[in-house]
């Protein structure tokens, strides 16, 4: 039984014809196993991620117009996205990361186009980029609460695979996912920062608000994954109520945006020998 | 024997009088003892650090006046900055911690104030935040190189102290730390950067005109620290031969930092019970 690989993963991509609903929140596509295979799937790709950050920042120092990752997350309140943060990216030396969370737009931010702040945060060469939330809230909650107009929210589809398109133009490899969990899990979730004093602050009253909108929300992520998830910014719908399935999983599609720069060591911009004469008589 | 603690680090500040050359670069005072007691000293704060940067996140979210921390670190080339990053900052969540690179300034920038492009980067609240190098090369290199007359350099101790004072004053704990190596240790590690492919690209010719300056810096570093060493802002003198060593004591000087703020999880603000009602309904 072979361990789950990249194409694994890749297996997870929207395309035509998707249907939420015919992803079980609770399944774990591409891998059999308990615990300890599930640990080893997601300490497996460690060592070559480690590499491929320090030769995608290598890179950028000495050459132009080479690379960076993106990663978009999205999903329901308590899906995880910040525990794939917290555990994914343990294995990035911070120096190369960023995180960048969306909340409510501010004023000044409601004043320009939607596209307006997340431009503000796109990737630098030879970085890896994580969006917690993104400009994918204006399609999602904007047709869900009706906070725009329905024919805004369709030009809104357009101009995001613009610039997404753009993006991928100057060499930045976007990786999109919707952590899918259940609502039953949801429930579980938002019961325990209900229960523990040291998670009452995650909580907001809002989530219920928010939760009684369930099959809204399930039919403007189909919606806006179909119409969005395209070869340069593909979507993934990745199964959330197995925590540790979904991170694993996200590794695997990190490793392959990662890969698929097909990058070396940058040459010197010196001469080896010389450098070593002048070391030695230094 | 007794392990290492937060004051075995705090005894690392720098004072009046204080003199570079009365801090061997290859010793690790407070510590005794092997690699396995030193990983121990290292992983020991790990739980409370998490705790207390999660902590410090939940309170900047619902509380206004909150805290940031921000660790400036400075040494001479392949001191081990880059390493006390990616080894100390795994313990955080990515999601709080930005870290910030400054390289030679961009001519945009050299047409400010030295302090205009730090302040861009000023932490916002419920942030950990690392300058890899700082404001402080504006007064270390362009000391010894003898970029900016001595007039200036003398009024930018002073613009950085105020500078400091007033992050300080909006709740910012900084730390300071110098890595402390020998001049012998900078040349097996620039060696190995001209020996290993993978390690091509962290050279620059730059660092042998640089390391020829070696006594300039040790003088511009002890004058600089003892100028701007504040009980707002203290400098730590860190020796940095023995990089675990280096490592484990700027973990408990951050350890420190956070705790300073005496800080518990914010109450909620809303009603629990009235929440779990809203949930079971929904």
């Amino acid at each position: 039984m072979s361990d789950f690989t990249v194409k694994d993963a890749l297996a997870l991509r929207v395309g035509e014809g998707f249907r939420l609903r015919d992803v079980d929140p609770a399944s774990t596509p591409g891998f059999t196993g308990g615990e300890k295979k599930l640990d080893r799937a997601f300490d497996g790709p460690d060592d070559e991620l480690k590499d491929l950050q320090r030769m995608l920042h290598a890179n950028a120092l000495r050459e132009d117009h080479t690379g960076a990752v993106l990663l978009i997350l999205q999903g329901m309140d308590t899906s995880g996205k910040g525990g794939v943060i917290r555990k994914v990216f343990k294995v990035f030396s911070p120096q190369g990361v960023d995180t960048v969370a969306f909340g409510r737009p501010t004023e000044q931010e409601q004043a320009h186009d939607f596209l307006w702040r997340i431009r503000q945060h796109e990737p630098e060469p030879g970085r890896i980029v994580v969006f917690d939330r993104s400009h994918y809230e204006d399609v999602l909650v904007h047709r869900v609460q009706q906070l725009s107009p329905a024919d805004e929210i369709e030009r809104r589809y357009g101009a995001i695979v613009d610039f997404e398109n753009g993006l991928a133009e100057r060499h930045v490899r976007i990786v999109k996912v919707m952590l899918h969990i259940s609502k039953e899990f949801q429930r579980e979730n938002l019961a325990e920062r209900l229960e523990r004093r040291d998670k009452h602050w995650k909580y907001d009253p809002d989530d219920i608000t928010q939760r009684l909108l369930w099959d809204e929300y399930m039919e403007a992520f189909e919606i806006a994954m179909t119409r969005t998830s395209t070869d340069a910014a593909p979507w993934y719908c990745v199964p959330g109520d197995n925590k540790d399935y979904a991170r694993m999983v996200v590794k695997h599609l990190l490793l392959d945006a990662l890969r698929s720069f097909d990058m070396d060591w940058p040459e010197p911009h010196f001469d080896v020998e010389e450098e070593r004469r002048r070391l030695a008589e230094s």
